[in-house]
C-alpha cells in the first residue's frame, strides 16, 4: 500500500472573481473557446427539439412520480422532522433528487413555466428544510439512528450528495436566479470547506463529483475558497487512502495514482471521468497546465482505446470498470449511461480548452449513441448498461416495477440506484449548451440540429444565426444569418471526421462573392468563414450520411472478423425484428462485397443464414451451413429494443472473416 | 417473483444400507460403471504422482500455514470458549478448514502418516469442542456478539460450511475410519434434519453443498433421513425463495427454476454445479431418472456452449456467473478453479451412470487444463479465476501478502475468500478416484499416467493392472496385467476424441492370439479387449500427441478469426517471454499455413508481428504494419506465469482471419 500523502501545493490559485451570469454547464474562465449559455443557444425543432420536449413532458414528471411514490423526496421531509418513517432508498438517493432539481434548473431556464417552477420550489423547500445549522446535508447520515456524519467516506457517497446539490445550485445561477437552493449549496460548501478545507481532515469522498460541483460553484459564485477545497479533494486522491474491499482496489476508486501522474483512466468509469472533468476545471482555474496536459493525455488514450463505437465507455460489468486498452467485448459491454454523460462534460471542458473539434466528435457520437440509447421512446424507461450485442431476446420489465438491478436486459423504468434517468433529465434539459462556442469574434458550431444561437461578441454587437436540419437523419445543414456586425466576423462549421474530404460547403447572400458556388471542405476538422455577414447570408452545409462499413483496430479481439455499419454520426444496429421469421442476429453473416444502402433513417445491408451444429463439442470442427443471401434493414442503435424483445448485435461477423 | 413453493415429493427412497467401507470421493449405489476406490487405485509416479507429492509436500502445508497464520483455525478456539477475540475472516472460512481436514483424510488414506494423522487429529478436536451440544456447528454465527443461526440463508454460508464438514467426514470414512469428524458430522445432521427435515423449516442456504455432502454422507453411513433432507434442498430450490439483492437475482441462486425444470447451467458456477452433483446423487440414490436426465442435459447443453477450451467455466467476473450461450471472452474468463473442480465432480457422476466416455474426456481436459493451472509450480500460490487472455504482465504477488481480491494477475499465495487452494488440495490428494471404474467384470481406464489397480472382480477374483506412461507428455501407454481371474474379463481404454481413428493399440502376451499386432482403434470413445488375461500380459496404447490447430464454433464471437493449438489433451498458451525482445502476446499473429510442429512439451508455430497505430480512433481504418515471420514455442497453459509476469494468450489471431 502506498504511504506517501503529500499533496501538491504547487498550483496557485488565480480565480478570477466570476459575477453570478447566465450561461449553460461550464464557465471556463479561460480557453480557446468559450461556451454560449442557455440564454444564447435554443433549441427550435429537429431530433433534438423532440427529445427536449420529451423531457420537459414526460422524463422529468417521470423521475418526479417515481422519487415521489417510493419516498426519496419525502426522505427530506423526515431529515427535517416533518414525516416521520425510515429513510427509504439506497444511501445516496438524495442525488437522484438533485440531479432531477438540477434538470428542472435548466428546464426553466430554456422555458420557464409557472407551474414547473412552484413544483421546484416546493422541493427545494422540503430540502431546505432538512439542511443542518451547520450547513450540512444528507438524509441518511448523522441523525439519530443513522451512522454518523463523514462515517463512511468509501461507501457512503456523502460528498457524492453534495456535490450533485451544488450542480444544482449552479444551474439555477446560471438561469439567473439566486434564489433558496444556491444559499442552501453555498451553506453546505462553507460547512465543507471548514471541514475538508486545509484546516480540516484530509479526506476524500469514494465517489467523484464534489470536485467538478466546487469547481463550477466557485466560478459561479467567484468564491476561491470552493476552488481551494475542490483542488484539495483532486490533489489528495491517489494515495491509496481509501479502504478496499475484497471486490474493489485502490484502482477503483481511482486512488491508485495521483491524477496528475496516472496515463489512462481507469477503474470505476463515472467516477474516473467526474473526477478527471473536475480536475480539468481546477487546472484551467489555477494554471495549472501539467494537470490539464496530464488529464488530457488519459483521455486521449481512453477514447483511442477504451471506448466503443458508440462512444461508450466502460467494459466491465464487474465493478462498473473501464477495461485494459483494446477490451471492448460487444456483449459484455456495460456502457453505462452516466459514463457517457461523463464523457460528454470531459470532452466539452477539453474542446472549451483545445479548440480541437475531434472533441466535439466525440460529444456528437457519445450523445447521438451512447446517451440517447437510454431513454425508451416514450421516455418512461430507461437503459442504465447498454450493451452493444443481445445474444438472447430481453425479458420485458414491468413499467410498473423498481429495477433491483442495472443489467436489465430491456429498458426499465426505475432503478434502486437510479444515476441514469435523472442524468439524462439534466443532460436533455442543458444539450444546447454543447451545441456552440465563441471565441469573442465569431461563432462555433459544433452540433447539428435545428436551434439559434443569438449572442454578443466581444466589441459588444449581437451575433445571430439560425441554424435549421433534421440532421442526423438527413445530412443537409442549413446555416442562416440573422444579424451580424458590420465588420468581418467567422463562423465556423466543425466537419466530422467520417466527413473529412467529402463534405460541402455553399454560401449564399450580400457576401458571397468570397466563397463562390459549392466548396468541398478538405480533410481539416473544421470549415471557417470569415467574412462580413449580412442579414439573410446563408451556409449551407452538406454532410455525406451514406452508411458505411466501419472495421476495429486489429487489437479489438472481441470484434475481430467483424464489422459495423455507420450513417453519418449514427451508428446502426440489427435487430431480429428486422430478420426474416425464425433466424435472429446470432446465426448470421454479412455479406461484406454488397455496399450498404442508404435507407433513410437506416441501411440495407446483405446477409446470409448461418447454421452450425450447437450441442458438441465447440471447439472441435463443425459443419457451417449457409442459407441463401438475402437483405435486411440496419436502424439506429439508439432506437434499438423499442419495439418489443429483441435479439440484436452492432458488429456482425463478416462472411470470409 | 415465483410464489409456487410445492416440493415435487414423487420420488420415493430407495437408499440400500451401505455399510462403511473404502472407496473414492462418491459411491453411487447404481449406475453403469462403479468407482474404484483410493484402496484400489494408487498412482506411482508420472504427472499425477508429482502432483500429489506436490500436493503432500507443500500444498496442505501450505494451507495449514496460512489458517493458522490468520486465525481461521483458531476460530474454533475462539467458538469453544478456549481462545479469545473476535472471530477472524469472512463468515465461511470454516469451509476451509474442512476442505483441508478431507484433503488430509484423503492423504491420510493414500499414504498413511503418523506425523499427518496427528496433525489431523489435533485440528479435528478443535472443531469437535466447538459443536454446540444440539450438533450445531459454526464459528460465526450464534454466539454472543454474532448474528443468530440461520438469519442470513442467502449470504451466511452455514449450510455451505456444514456441507464441506460433512464431506471431510465422508473422506474420512471411505479412508477406513469412522472416528471422531464422522461422529461430529452425524450429531450436525442430525441437527440439520432436525431444524430443515420434512418437520422443520422450508429453507435452502444461498450457497449449495450441503445436498452433495448429505447425498454422500447418507451412502457412506447409510441414513436414509440425510438423503431424504438432501432431496428436501433440491426440490425447494427454484422457487423464487431466496432475497435477491441489487446485484444478485434469482438465477445467481438457481432459485430461479426448479433443477428438474431447468435447461442449462445458469448463475454462479460453482454453486450450479454443486448443485447439479447433489441432484444426481439424489437422483441416482431415489431412483429419479427424471431428475438425472434433466441434470445430464443441462449439463451436455453447458459444456456445449458455455465452456472453455480448457473446460473451464464460468465465463463472468461480475457474481462469478456462466454466460450466454457462446459468451466465452478469452480476456474475461473467470473459469474459477473451483468451478472446474465441481465440473469434474459432475462429469464423475455422469460418467458413472451412463459409462459416456465423453465425460472422462471433459475431466481430463479440465483437470489438465483448468485445475492444474491452478497452484504455482512450487505449490505456494494459486490461481482463483483463470484467464485465457493475459492482455499487460501480471504484477507479482507477494508470497507473504493475502490476496484481497481474486482477480490477482499472477498467483496469490492464499485469499481472503480462498476457497481454490483448499479445494486443489483435496482433489489432488483424491485424483486416483477418477482414473478407473470397473463394472463387476471388468475394469476401464479412464485417465492415463503411472498407476496401479488392484481389485477384486464381482465373482471375488484378483484383477490387477499396472498402467505406466508419462503421459499426457508421452502418448505411449503400457498396461501390464499383475493378476487376472482365469476366466475372460475385459479392460477398456478411453479413447479420447481428439485420437478417434488415429490411437494405436497393441496386445502382447500369452493370449495375444486374440489381438495380433497393432490395431488402429476406430473412432470409438473406448477401445474394450475382452479375454482370459495372464499375468504379463500388455496392452500398449499409443495416442497421438502431434499438435493440432483447434478453432471455435463461430458462435463464439470472442475468438471468431482466431486459432488456438492443443497437444493431446493439454491447452497450449503463448507467452511473451518466449517471443523476441520487444514484441508481446497483443503484437503477433499466427501463419496458419505452417502446421505447429512437436517439440516435447510444447508446439513450435509461426508468427509475425503486427503492429497498428494505438492511439487513433480505433475504429477508422488504420495502417497495419507486419514484420518478418519469426517461430516460438507454445507451452501447457496450466504452466503459464511460471516464469514471472508475462503475457499470454491461448488463442492467437490467424493471418488473414
Amino acid at each position: 500500500m502506498r504511504t506517501h500523502n503529500a499533496v501538491n501545493s504547487s498550483a496557485s490559485l488565480h480565480l478570477t472573481s466570476v459575477p453570478t451570469a447566465l450561461g449553460g454547464p461550464i464557465a471556463p474562465s479561460r480557453g480557446a473557446l468559450r461556451p454560449l449559455g442557455l440564454g444564447d443557444v435554443t433549441i427550435t425543432g429537429g431530433l433534438w427539439g423532440r427529445m427536449q420536449e420529451l423531457n420537459a413532458d414526460v422524463i422529468i414528471d417521470h423521475c418526479l412520480g417515481w422519487m415521489e411514490r417510493i419516498g426519496w423526496i419525502a426522505n427530506f421531509d423526515r431529515a427535517s422532522g416533518a414525516a416521520s418513517g425510515e429513510h427509504a432508498g439506497i444511501e445516496f438517493v438524495d442525488s437522484e433528487v438533485y440531479k432531477l432539481l438540477e434538470a428542472m434548473a435548466w428546464e426553466l431556464g430554456r422555458r420557464p413555466d409557472a407551474a414547473l417552477e412552484a413544483r421546484y420550489r416546493a422541493i427545494v423547500s422540503r430540502v431546505a428544510a432538512a439542511q443542518d445549522d451547520d450547513g450540512y446535508l444528507h438524509t441518511s447520515f448523522g441523525r439519530a439512528g443513522q451512522r454518523p456524519r463523514y462515517s463512511d467516506l468509501e461507501w457512503g457517497h456523502e460528498l457524492y450528495c453534495h456535490g450533485h446539490l451544488i450542480q444544482a445550485a449552479v444551474a439555477r445561477l446560471r438561469t439567473g436566479h439566486d434564489d433558496e437552493l444556491p444559499a442552501i449549496a453555498r451553506r453546505l460548501a462553507d460547512h465543507l470547506h471548514a471541514e475538508f478545507g486545509p484546516d480540516g481532515r484530509t479526506a476524500v469522498c469514494g465517489h467523484p463529483e464534489i470536485e467538478v460541483a466546487l469547481a463550477e460553484f466557485a466560478r459561479a459564485t467567484g468564491e476561491a475558497r470552493y476552488l481551494e477545497l475542490a483542488r484539495l479533494f483532486v490533489e489528495r486522491r491517489g494515495h491509496g487512502n481509501l479502504a478496499t474491499t475484497l471486490f474493489q482496489g485502490h484502482e477503483y476508486f481511482q486512488d491508485d495514482v495521483p491524477v496528475r501522474e496516472a496515463e489512462v483512466l481507469r477503474g470505476h468509469a463515472v467516477r474516473a471521468l467526474y473526477l478527471s472533468a473536475g480536475a480539468v476545471d481546477i487546472a484551467v482555474e489555477t494554471g495549472d497546465d501539467e494537470l490539464l496536459a496530464a488529464v488530457e493525455a488519459q483521455y486521449l488514450r481512453t477514447i483511442a482505446r477504451r471506448s466503443y463505437l458508440t462512444g461508450g465507455v466502460g467494459a466491465h460489468h464487474q465493478n462498473e470498470e473501464f477495461g485494459d486498452d483494446f477490451e471492448l467485448p460487444s456483449d459484455r459491454a456495460y456502457a453505462e449511461t452516466c459514463a457517457a454523460i461523463a464523457s460528454v462534460m470531459l470532452s466539452w471542458r477539453l474542446l472549451m480548452q483545445t479548440g480541437d473539434a475531434g472533441y466535439a466528435d466525440q460529444i456528437e457520437r457519445t450523445l447521438l449513441n451512447a446517451v440517447l440509447v437510454s431513454p425508451r421512446a416514450d421516455g418512461r424507461a430507461f437503459y442504465y448498461a447498454n450493451t452493444l450485442h443481445q445474444r438472447t431476446a430481453g425479458v420485458a420489465t414491468d413499467d410498473d416495477e423498481l429495477s433491483e438491478r442495472a443489467e436489465a436486459s430491456m429498458r426499465a423504468p426505475w432503478f434502486e440506484v437510479s444515476c441514469c434517468p435523472t442524468n439524462v433529465a439534466r443532460t436533455l434539459a442543458s444539450v444546447a449548451g454543447y451545441f456552440a462556442t465563441t471565441d469573442g469574434d465569431g461563432v462555433q458550431l459544433h452540433q447539428y440540429g435545428s436551434y439559434t444561437v443569438d449572442t454578443t461578441l466581444d466589441d459588444g454587437e449581437r451575433f445571430a444565426l439560425r441554424v435549421e436540419s433534421e440532421y442526423p437523419n438527413d445530412g443537409s445543414v442549413r446555416v442562416v444569418v440573422l444579424a451580424a456586425p458590420a465588420r468581418l466576423v467567422h463562423v465556423s462549421l466543425r466537419i466530422p471526421a467520417w466527413a473529412h474530404g467529402r463534405a460541402e460547403v455553399a454560401v449564399t447572400g450580400a457576401g458571397s462573392d468570397s466563397l463562390p458556388g459549392r466548396t468541398t471542405v478538405a480533410t481539416e476538422g473544421v470549415f471557417t468563414l470569415q467574412r462580413s455577414f449580412s442579414a439573410g447570408d446563408v451556409m449551407e452545409l452538406r454532410l455525406p450520411l451514406e452508411p458505411r462499413f466501419s472495421r476495429a483496430h486489429p487489437r479489438v479481439d472481441a470484434v475481430r472478423g467483424q464489422a459495423a455499419v455507420e450513417r453519418g454520426p449514427l451508428v446502426l444496429a440489427l435487430e431480429d425484428v428486422d430478420l426474416p421469421d425464425g433466424i435472429d442476429v446470432e446465426h448470421v453473416e454479412l455479406d461484406p462485397t454488397f455496399a450498404p444502402v442508404d435507407d433513410g433513417d437506416g441501411a440495407i445491408v446483405r446477409l446470409r443464414h448461418r447454421t452450425a451444429p450447437e450441442d458438441a463439442w465447440a471447439y472441435a470442427p463443425a459443419a457451417t451451413g449457409f442459407g441463401e443471401l438475402f437483405t435486411a434493414k440496419l436502424r439506429p442503435y439508439k432506437d434499438w429494443a423499442n419495439r418489443g424483445p429483441s435479439t440484436m448485435r452492432v458488429w456482425m461477423p463478416v462472411s470470409g472473416g
